[in-house]
């Protein structure tokens, strides 16, 4: 049985670093009796500009400081000898927000897609935001990031058989002629007509229990399914149609 | 010696279809003895939700309506029964906005790609806009659209040595945690340390021709190098640095 927690955002405008969601992943942990996390931060390339090895150091450094005080564990993976062998041994596992492409070429250099995919298939509790949420999908695609390396895949974890649209944004910048958010995973269901997005707003989350799927948080995800009008769905309200189609 | 225009975007937010820029690329074609232009629709993926060959046929009929009336023929190589040798005639190339990923999953799939490049090389005048601009760097990064497909390579026509990010925008819609473009632009930086972007605003323009590179438009471009301050270029200004470093 999959438990996952798969956040929208890390950081809501304005509040601290995963403030609006650090309560909620620590009983996530804790429900399920872990006290030790890898984290995998290969999506966090522009935290320090010297060098990825010290964007990394310095994002650990900030997750684990987040949940020391709960008395849970974060460790990284970039510093392991044999990243697969941690990730197999793992407690439990969290990715990182930050640039889709990057973490998800790293995770197909690294060979750690493969190994995360059967612990999370086993049941090994994951927790990812953002970039981080969208590994659990079918594949590199309904990501906002910029191509900024070429994967060897697009492949994903695919894990949950729809597609995650993290930071749903209703709006565009006024006076701007791109494309909003909504013309964009249009443009995915043109190429991809059997695919389900699901539009998750800042301040919300899915999880995968026992129970099925559900969503948290403070406001409604938006769905999109090729050549049907959008469907708005409520937290608490019953959304398993996203895994049982 | 390479001709080519460059065009940031289409259309202005409430002008029409590309109202901003129709003439300079009339003039661009004109100066350069050309009535007959190949156009490349496949980044517009969602002009008509039916299937994607309408979308094309709608993608032409649009672009080569507000042509036909300066006398110049716009025909699309979807509609070729050998695309490749289509363009191994044209007399020119245009190749439209939409989609950057899609665009690319053709271009390769169809062979264009090589023998567009060839074209372009040997002097063939090229005009794109959006998604048809980033064409012309080396590679399928720095887009601002979203992954829908997984093209065979992110090798693009390479024919500039520098990486544009159309539609560069200095504003984040509000109360949002995504990443700004800026932001986005030094993660491509973080990993990617000896290549140039140029963020092209809307409503301006790079021109190749016998004189070098050149900036058109009524707004300054910015440029971003790995671990300096940004620049900005103002229309008329000399920046061959873009080519020639």
């Amino acid at each position: 049985m999959k438990k996952m927690l798969l956040l929208s955002n890390s950081t809501m405008a304005g509040a601290p670093y995963l403030g609006w969601c650090k309560e909620k992943i620590v009983s996530f942990y804790k429900q399920n009796n872990i006290s030790k996390v890898l984290f995998v931060p290969y999506a966090g390339v522009n935290l320090m500009s010297e060098s990825l090895e010290k964007s990394y150091d310095a994002y650990i450094a900030r997750v684990a400081g987040v949940f020391a005080e709960y008395g849970i564990e974060f460790t990284s993976v970039h510093t392991e000898a044999d990243p697969v062998a941690a990730m197999q041994k793992a407690e439990a596992i969290s990715v990182g927000g930050g640039n889709t492409f990057y973490l998800i070429y790293m995770l197909h250099k690294t060979g750690l897609m493969h190994a995360m995919r059967e612990k999370v298939i086993a049941g090994t509790p994951f927790c990812g935001w953002s970039a981080g949420s969208n590994v659990a999908c079918p594949g590199l695609f309904t990501t906002n990031d910029m191509p900024i390396v070429e994967p060897a895949s697009f492949d994903c974890l695919g894990v949950l058989p729809f597609q995650i649209n993290p930071h749903y944004l209703d709006a565009n910048p006024e006076g701007h002629g791109g494309e909003t958010r909504q013309q964009r995973i249009e443009e995915f269901l043109a190429v991809n007509r059997t695919t389900v997005v699901a539009g998750l707003r800042e301040g919300t989350y899915f999880e995968l229990d026992e129970n099925g799927i559900s969503l948290g948080g403070n406001k409604p995800m938006i769905v999109f399914r090729y050549g049907k009008p959008t469907e708005e769905f409520n937290p608490g309200q019953d959304i398993n149609f996203l895994i049982n189609a």
